[in-house]
Parts: structure tokens; C-alpha cells; sequence
């Protein structure tokens, strides 16, 4: 395999490396991933996360497997499979490994299976670019744009998709100010969005989830930019837990609501998010903190906690899908297209 | 001063004492009040927190002082406008420090202040039986109540307003379930509420406050009670920052949303929400978590956050006012009551 380079994914001396995303923004660690059952354990840990970063990892994990050893037939499919199922709302994973599998049922050869991977890599790149460049034009001078969890540079190969719009506004001179919700429980936006903005030098304020109504009464939120890891036929989509909320905020304030992400999200053959099976993720999660920075517990022992990892906002309340190929209203568009 | 016991604060062989509600739920501490000046920093470091207790707590406070030191009528009137000015949006602290000033300026007697706080402590309970009695009786069978914030008998020197409401349906045979907003930044939902409804047996699941949307969306929530710190004449009402979020959402889902407080929250000279003052906090606490459990930042060192204390719910998302001389649909009611 070719020598690939990202924010947060890079294949290099022939190793795979993945950014420990659990550590950041205390520790900046990557992590020598060996194999593809060590990948699913880095995805269900989080260490690499988000649409589409994870399906990317999966496919260079498969394609750094087959050309170390050569595996029998038998071996690759049942890899294949448990890469596959290791996230269920994540759609771009399944077409990543998918889109191998589809090759190597074609071609019967493993070097084929490598330059697929090669492939998706060099493509997400260029998907997030244009998703980039498409939201940006939406972008005025001198917006406060809100957004939630992390869709930067850290969850593709790229510039990042509703942070990449953010990114590349900046690049334009646009000046903005972000808002940054925190994106309890696992902090995606304190920790990844604020580290990715202060890298990239783009002023921004932290607040608490429960803190983006009163921004928006007292209309300090022009634009609220999200990203989708699944979006059905009808154009629901379901991202990460609190997304939802936000949806319903921008209705009530009449503030545009945006889901950008690249044509990879639309799950065709989903007709509505009710059919967006939601993952739900463990307890502790919610009755405190971990990660690099320390472990905190904060609740009652006993106490029970509903963590749904995603929600589903329906179609109705978005403004626009920002995707790589134009700023469309509905997906009925993106059909049409 | 003779002896009072509540759930929070307690008068006891010549002694004020304060439960530390930072420490729980890790640990039971009480703190010896020394002073009024003492008293100003367990309500600043929010040991003592919430309406209406931390004006039933300055005026014991202030009552022990006079009871000790006799002091001279300019120190007693300086501690009392410090005590008064502590937290802006505490009205009901206005209030008990005003009561105390009038009947001493009347008798010019310390004693009838020091019979002042302990009339406001015995009153207290009984205005909080009164908002739960009324409250109880809206509570069907098998209710999924949502709240906010913590309102018991951690703020009250009796059951409680919102969360009174709740433990007296229960105490009355009715099966409910509580969904509990973990009330960042200062989780007063995970560490108070969610110990509060163990120690009474009652059913709870705890939740991210961004969860609370998806929660409505999904019907798992038949009504929102929570409490206020402060209500306007309009009826406009501040309440712990993310009650707007809930009462937005609870507009959008066709949930009945309802303020409990007693009648000494109103604030007649104030108009409307739009005069309310926000009180703003530190930075540190959107940027981690501290209390007895350990403390920990997750975010980069140079973030910016915002972080508002209360936000402002506006009448007209307010279903009904449950006071304690009963419910109201709005505060026009009251008036002509």
C-alpha cells in the first residue's frame, strides 16, 4: 500500500497508523494498529471515530491485513464482515468494505483489494473538499455559526465536512466566530472541535449542550452547521445524540439548520429514519468522565442512565444537505440530480 | 433561636448548620455557619443553592449574628445589604432580608428578627407542602415526568417545589418514573435530584441534557415540571440555564411544561424576563468538572466559554404556574385571585 497521510489516519513505513482521539486534546498519541480485529476494538473505543474516518480505517485495516499475509478466502470474508457490522448507524463504513468486497469478488486478487483502499482514501479527501466548498459559499462575513460534536479533519481524510465548511470559510477571510457545544457525554465537542479550531486559529466559544436555546434568544447563532452519519431516502438523518435538539432550537428561532456531508451518507435503500437503528452505549458514559485528562463518577452508584449514541432529525427540519456535489433543499434534488 | 431541622439546614444546640451540597453525593458534610460573611461564601460556592433556600439560610444566619453579638444598628444594616446582594437573581433572598430589615425597623428589637427567620424557615415548609399538594393532584398514573435542575429538599425547608410535587404523588400511591436532566455545568440533576429520588425509592433514569429532545420525540416524556428562581409579572420565568431549551421542546412536542414555585418567587416590580439579570459564572466550569468526587478539564488550556447561570422562559411556553394557592394558567389569574 501507498504511503497515505491525514489528520488522524496515515499509512507510513509500512504500518497503520490511527490518532488516539481519547487522548486528545491532552496527548497527541498514535496508535500502531496490527490487524483488523485491532481496528474494531480502536472503533468501538472511539479512539478513531466519526463518519467517514471509521470506514476508511476499516478498509486500510483490511487492506493492510491481506497484503501482510495473504489470507485464505474464508479468512478475508469473515473479516470483511466483522468490520462491517462493528457500527450500525455507520452507512459509510458498510460501503467501504463493501466496495472491497465488490472488487475482490470481481478481480479474485488482493492487490486490487489494497488499491480499493487506496482509493477511498484519496476519494474522501476530495469528497470532503467539495462538501467544503459548496457550504462555504453559504457562509456571509462576520457569522456566528453554532456547531455540535466533531466534523473536522479528525473524521476524514480531508478538510472535514460542517467543520470543513468552517475551516475553509476561515481560509476565505471570512470572519467568523463559532459556537462549540460540548456534546455530552464523551465531549467530542470540547475536546476535538475546540483542539481543531484552536489549531486552525478560528475564534470560538465553548458552551454547555443545554446552553444553545438561550444563545439563539438572544440571537447570538446566525447558521447552525451539523454533519450526518446516516441520511435516509427521505432525507431524515440520523447524527450524533443532541443534534435533534438543536433541530428543533432552529425551527422555533427560524435559524438555518444545515447537514453537510458527502453523497457516502445517503442511505438509499433506508426510506425514513424510522428505520435508523440507534445504538445505545453503556451507562457509565453518562454518570461521569473519562479519558486521558483523569475519571471522574459523579452520580448515586445505582443510579440508571439512557445514553443513545445518535438521534434522527427529521427531514422537515433541514434547512439544506450541504453534500459534495451542491447545497441541495431535499434529497428529492440529489435524486433529480 | 429555637431549634429547626430540614433536609439541608438545620438550628442545633446554638449552632447554624449547612449540608454542603457540592460534597453529595460522595459524601454527608455539614458546615458550621460562623457568620453572615461565612454564609455569603457557602451561597457563592454554591454549597447551599437554589430558591428558596439560601433566603431562609442568610436570614438564620443573620438572626444567629444578632442573637451572638448583639451588634450596632450599622453593622447589622451593612451585613444585611451584603447578604442581600449576593445573588442578583434571588429574589426570595430579597425578600427574607427585607422582612427582617422592615420588623426591625418597626420594633428596633433583635429578638423579632431573630422570630422573623424562624417564621420564614416554619413558613417555607409549609408554602413548599402547599405548590407539592397542588402540583400532585395534575400527576396521573404511570406518568414520565421530566426535570431539570435540582428543586426538593435540598432548596426548600420542606418537600420541595417541582421535586416535591413528584415525591408527594409517589408518597400518594401514584406509579411514576422520573427522566432526570443532568444539569451541566454543575450536574445538579446527576449528584442531587438523582440522590434525592434514591433516598425516597423513587423510579428515575438519568440523561445528558441533550438527550431530553430525543427523549420527547420518542413519547417517553408525559410532562416537565421544574421550578424558577424567579418569575416577572408577565410570567416570564429564570430558571437553571437549559429550562428555555426544555420549555422550547416541550412547546414543539405538545408536552405541558409547568413552573412550580411558591408566590415569593414573583417579583411584581419586575415586568418582564427582558429586566431579568443574568448572572454569568467562571469559565472553569464548562471547561471540567470539580466537586468531592475529583476534578478533571477536558478541554484545550485557552478555551473561551460561556456560561450563564439561568436563562428566561417566556410566558407563553409556561402551560401553567403551579403556586401555593394553586394552579394558574398565568400569572393574570393570580392577580385576580
Amino acid at each position: 500500500m501507498k504511503p497515505l497521510f491525514s489528520q488522524a489516519l496515515k499509512f507510513e513505513n509500512n504500518h497503520l497508523w490511527v490518532l488516539d482521539q481519547q487522548k486528545l486534546p491532552t496527548e497527541v498519541e498514535w496508535i500502531d494498529c496490527q490487524s483488523p480485529l485491532h481496528m474494531i476494538d480502536i472503533i468501538q473505543s472511539l479512539k478513531v471515530r466519526g463518519e467517514p474516518l471509521i470506514g476508511i480505517a476499516a478498509a486500510l485495516s483490511l487492506a493492510h491485513f491481506v497484503e501482510q499475509y495473504t489470507p485464505g478466502e474464508e479468512e478475508f470474508f469473515r473479516l470483511a464482515n466483522q468490520l462491517r457490522k462493528v457500527k450500525p448507524t455507520a452507512i459509510h463504513l458498510g460501503y467501504c468494505i463493501d466496495y472491497q468486497l465488490q472488487i475482490y469478488r470481481r478481480t479474485r486478487d488482493y492487490q486490487a483489494v489494497i488499491q480499493a483502499a487506496e482509493a477511498l482514501f484519496l476519494e474522501e479527501a476530495n469528497l470532503s473538499t467539495a462538501v467544503a466548498e459548496y457550504g462555504a459559499k453559504l457562509i456571509r462575513d462576520g457569522e456566528n455559526i453554532l456547531t455540535h460534536c466533531n466534523t473536522g479533519g479528525l473524521v476524514t481524510t480531508g478538510i472535514g465536512t460542517a467543520l470543513g465548511i468552517i475551516k475553509l470559510a476561515h481560509q476565505q477571510g471570512k470572519k467568523i466566530h463559532v459556537y462549540v457545544d460540548e456534546t455530552r457525554p464523551l465531549l467530542q465537542g470540547a475536546r476535538l472541535t475546540a483542539w481543531e479550531l484552536e489549531q486552525a486559529g478560528i475564534p470560538y466559544t465553548l458552551i454547555c449542550d443545554n446552553t444553545a436555546a438561550f444563545c439563539m434568544q438572544l440571537r447570538k447563532i446566525d447558521r447552525i452547521l451539523v454533519g450526518a452519519d446516516r441520511i435516509a431516502a427521505n432525507g431524515d438523518a440520523a447524527n450524533k445524540i443532541g443534534t435533534y435538539n438543536l433541530a428543533v432550537l432552529a425551527h422555533y428561532h427560524h435559524i438555518p439548520f444545515h447537514i453537510a456531508a458527502p453523497r457516502t451518507a445517503i442511505d438509499w435503500q433506508c426510506t425514513s429514519g424510522n428505520s435508523i437503528c440507534i445504538e445505545e452505549r453503556a451507562e457509565h458514559e453518562v454518570k461521569g468522565i473519562s479519558g486521558s485528562f483523569g475519571e471522574v463518577t459523579w452520580t448515586p452508584e445505582a443510579s440508571h442512565c439512557f445514553n443513545p449514541a445518535f438521534d434522527v432529525i427529521p427531514a422537515e427540519l433541514i434547512t439544506s444537505f450541504i453534500l459534495d456535489n451542491g447545497v441541495m433543499a431535499s434529497l428529492k434534488e440529489e435524486l433529480c440530480a
